[in-house]
């Protein structure tokens, strides 16, 4: 049994593992999965319209009654910065005329927006049990109607003040995003990443700074490291890189190679695949042009690496391509998202119980 | 009681908690409380020369027997660097300046020598029952004569690559050092150190690679860490900011105020201090000069900064200071440390039957 059942209680779920909603990655048969394994599922809204989200909904409802996350972006968008953008693509002009494509062509980029209007409205047709945002929250009248509409309201801390901050404009949990996590930084009280701790020393930091309960997340991967989430405090886990390996993710053939294929040093801290940073699997675009430069803010970064990125995973390459990992891809295994979700819980149990044997 | 007692037997001692030793921070006095609080005490041995190491040595063994390990680094010396060494004074002057100090001045640098034949033969003179290693190992003639001496091998791994080259160097135990550790990082395979995972990614990624027990360092400061570290497999944790608050660290004034105010995000991976990566609480040098740059190799960084740090310090100032630290330094208290040792196993047995009950 689960000693810290805060969060069991907070979603009413039976498990306390959160699957990361990863855009890009997955869709409804990942938040089914997850959801029907005990877990609470997620649905990444940023690479979808609201036709799309809402359908994705109706999926998810049509096959599971558990409560499920619909996770999105809170950022400020930067204005274009048409200087950035042309010495990106400058840079990148080589790779063009490597795969032979025209570097004045436009792929559309895919979509990353902002929470908004929109996207609150919808909330309030859909009201999902839970929505969680990253980069911090919506401004306070979008923020009050999502709650207003019932739902649990959860975001990610990279660091203990984040975490108060978090706590103080009243979210109901705090995911505690250490260093090792996949995909990106949640950031957004500074940029600085380069002094941002470890899941092992941020947990208990946070615990230690806010009310709520808190959600660990980063180099989570197996039963051990959630027991260890326990040990240091946390109710919760998030666990984002170990489903992708699973047959519901949705990532290219080049990304579930290259994290089947992943070590414990194989990812990095980058900006260039989105101008915010992220972390990765090493490629050659990140050794070539990173892992870190002036890029377009984000997510314009995205823009002219995606006619590279298509030309290259046409060829089987992910050698352009965001490969979204965190730094414990390679205890995961490739089993289907709802078997893995009761096994890392049954893991987990069966590991703090031997601990104290 | 501890699940899990490889370590414990391994050293013959209490509590499965080693003392990292901090070069310039600890001496006897640190070594024996640590030893009779119950953990594995440490000398470091890296700013004595022999004479000094025997003298320490009498103080412990007049107040103890029990085992204590006694650290070296086993790096291997670049050759001097003129050209470097003149652009880093150069970059430093107007410090010189500021301080009304003679940039020609030449403090007497500390020393920071490697293992060496003069160093081998006093273990097999003192045959100390611990003998660790940082950077690797030493050739393995030398090494060869410490085991022979009878004393137990220890060093340390900051990826699973490297956690498998000791393994098969036949080293008695393997200490996991996470990106959160404070000091210097151990590599000694890869200068990558972008891509080192944090301690709860790296700890089971080691534990899975090797077969001897596995001790995880960094971020660690209080039960819930040492907790955290047997549920992902270690055996045993090392310990060096937490110990730093204690009465018996011999830091300076400035290094332990920092420490007290540090929080989560105050510390960053920096080469400035030393010439090799290592992770310190930022300061006025680190913001203006670093946190990485091009300078002297490893130790003779510190030599052009050795005055600068001297008479910044003497004005109450660790602006010039490598003020070392981990992650973790805000879960620490000002406790002595045999005290703090005994608390600390006592909380983490204390937590991990609270995760099971």
């Amino acid at each position: 049994m689960w000693h810290d059942r805060r969060v069991l209680d907070l979603f009413g779920i039976e498990h306390p593992i959160l699957v990361s909603p990863m855009g890009g990655a997955m869709d409804w048969e990942m938040t089914v999965a997850v959801a029907e394994g005990g877990g609470l599922g997620s649905l990444p809204c940023i690479m979808f319209k609201p036709d799309r989200i809402r359908e994705e909904v109706g999926k998810i409802r049509a096959r599971t009654d558990k409560p499920f996350n619909l996770g999105f972006f809170a950022y400020k968008p930067e204005p274009p910065d048409n200087a950035r953008e042309a010495s990106w693509r400058d840079r990148l002009k080589p790779y063009y005329d490597e795969f032979g494509l025209d570097p004045n062509s436009f792929a559309p980029p895919p979509a990353r927006a902002p929470f908004n209007e929109e996207f609150c409205a919808l909330i309030e047709e859909l009201k999902p049990a839970v929505v969680s945002f990253h980069f911090g929250l919506p401004d306070t009248p979008l923020l009050t109607r999502v709650k207003a509409a019932g739902c649990i309201v959860i975001s990610s801390a990279t660091t203990a003040d984040e975490a108060r901050w978090l706590d103080a404009r009243g979210v109901d949990a705090i995911i505690a995003q250490g260093a090792e996590a996949g995909g990106h930084r949640g950031v957004f009280l500074s940029e600085d990443i380069s002094t941002q701790a470890g899941t092992l020393a941020l947990v208990p930091q946070v615990v230690d700074a806010v009310k709520v309960p808190v959600i660990a997340a980063g180099g989570i991967a197996d039963g051990r490291g959630i027991a260890a989430a326990f040990a240091l405090g946390a109710a919760g886990v998030q666990i984002g890189t170990a489903y992708l390996h699973s047959p519901e993710s949705k990532i290219s053939t080049p990304h579930r190679q290259a994290l089947a294929e992943a070590k414990d040093n194989s990812t990095v801290l980058t900006n260039i695949m989105s101008g915010r940073p992220a972390r990765g699997i090493v490629n050659r675009l990140i050794r070539e042009q990173g892992p870190v430069a002036e890029v377009p803010p984000f997510p314009n970064a995205a823009n002219a690496l995606a006619p590279l990125r298509a030309a290259a995973e046409k060829a089987g390459s992910g050698e352009f391509s965001a490969l979204w990992s965190g730094q414990a891809a390679a205890l995961g295994r490739a089993v289907p998202a709802a078997e893995l979700t009761r096994q890392l819980a049954a893991d987990a149990l069966a590991r703090l119980k031997t601990l104290s044997a």
